[in-house]
């Protein structure tokens, strides 16, 4: 029997030791000391964590490096008459607006990774041209990338169109309804149609008060299943150039209206 | 001596039942049998640790999702008569070279991750058109995030300039050289402007000789420590507005010629 004991004894103390190595090494290969004092803090940990669950997007969102080169450009760039502005995130950034819509004059105001508040806070600048027509197209990031609830990527958008009637009223412009995503078919946490439907139920409404034009486009891109079919997506959230085409041919007569 | 040892043991034991629970908690947090299997599978190991510590743009190369969303648009939209071609990665994905160069017949044909392969892959898309123009700029990708040879990426280079004289013998090439990056200020492993150099040396030679125009972006960007200048970026690769309008002014006569 003590023999048995003394043998399970040092079997135990040697697993012990085992796991001490094997957590060492662990440490050692993700850092060292650095990485177990951020580990151990635990207010960086949840942020962490938050951020390596999360797509790799987050980085360009609001005031990212991209942010604020992209609104150095547009501040450098001149004014001009009568500007159809296309304002938004990735969606609208990715578009070649000026390709889809010849001999117009249009300007690409997306910033991938975009939210409301970016909006908010380079709206300034986007209407000192007083342009004719705006097309807004903003919020995905806001409730995928931010976990903001829809209420208050409602209330963003309040502030964007009563900014927008007060510092240009000539200016015509467009709500774009956020389109679908596909998360059936790509690992996307933290976005649901769910919810891009009931902010675009709330857009309608707030841009009829305001007299603007609310334009559906997510119910164009779904599929049978209430997820953005793939004929138009190569990741579930960003689109191909059918989407595009699609998207030209809902707002074309808005874009060319005089 | 014996309740020493007893309580040692019992003190080893629940050590080790300790370590067992904490490892327990750890695979499942990070997303248990699925990730345990991941990690077991060296060769699948390997690619995880390589990809974790490059930069996340890493994603958006040839044949990412992003580069086919972006070339299934270029094949929809339609060919155009005297077209100016910006051709390249990132860097001339971002740039709004439209509003840059009104009333230009220009195109923008960057895609953000792009390499030179992916650049080849796409050529005849490019070409389709005959166009009048091409400012090509590509391969820091290349070298950055698959870290290509300064040779390998120079030879791809060679087969681009050849399919161009080839296909499309009345188009003007400008082959502008690689930009700086500022890894000085920014954490960019993987990518030494030392390599930059190199292959801009070979490449004003090979552009002589199939007789296109050579231009030197690199020294104009470049500050006393042969580093992107601050002033023209916020992540030390991509540039902000201040950098597209020094292109601008490196290229603006060889766009508006005749």
């Amino acid at each position: 029997m003590l023999t048995k004991n003394k043998i399970l004894f040092w079997l135990s103390i040697g697993l012990n030791i085992f796991f001490l190595i094997l957590g060492t090494i662990l440490i050692a290969r993700r850092g060292g000391i650095a990485y177990l004092v951020k580990k151990l803090s635990f207010a960086e940990n949840i942020k962490q964590e938050e951020i390596t669950s999360r797509p790799t997007r987050q980085q360009n969102r609001f005031l990212s490096p991209y942010y604020k080169m992209r609104t150095n450009a547009f501040e450098l760039f001149p004014n001009t008459e009568n500007e159809i502005i296309f304002l938004g995130d990735s969606l609208t950034d990715q578009g070649e607006w000026q390709e889809i819509f010849p001999n117009l004059n249009i300007k690409n105001r997306g910033i991938s990774g975009d939210t409301t508040e970016g909006v908010i806070y380079r709206l300034d600048e986007v209407i000192s041209s007083k342009p004719q027509k705006i097309f807004i197209l903003i919020g995905t990031n806001d409730l995928w990338q931010e976990g903001k609830k829809v209420s208050e990527v409602f209330a963003n958008y309040q502030m964007i169109l009563k900014t927008l009637k007060q510092k240009s009223p000539q200016t015509q412009v467009f709500v774009q309804s956020l389109i679908p995503v596909n998360n059936q078919k790509f690992n996307l946490k933290f976005i649901k149609n769910e919810n891009l439907m009931a902010l675009n139920e709330r857009l309608q409404q707030l841009t009829t008060e305001y007299s603007y034009q609310y334009i559906d486009l997510y119910s164009h891109f779904v599929n049978e299943k209430n997820q953005l079919d793939l004929n138009y997506t190569s990741d579930g959230v960003h689109l191909n150039g059918n989407g595009y085409m699609l998207w030209k041919e809902l707002i074309e007569k808005y874009v060319k209206a005089e």
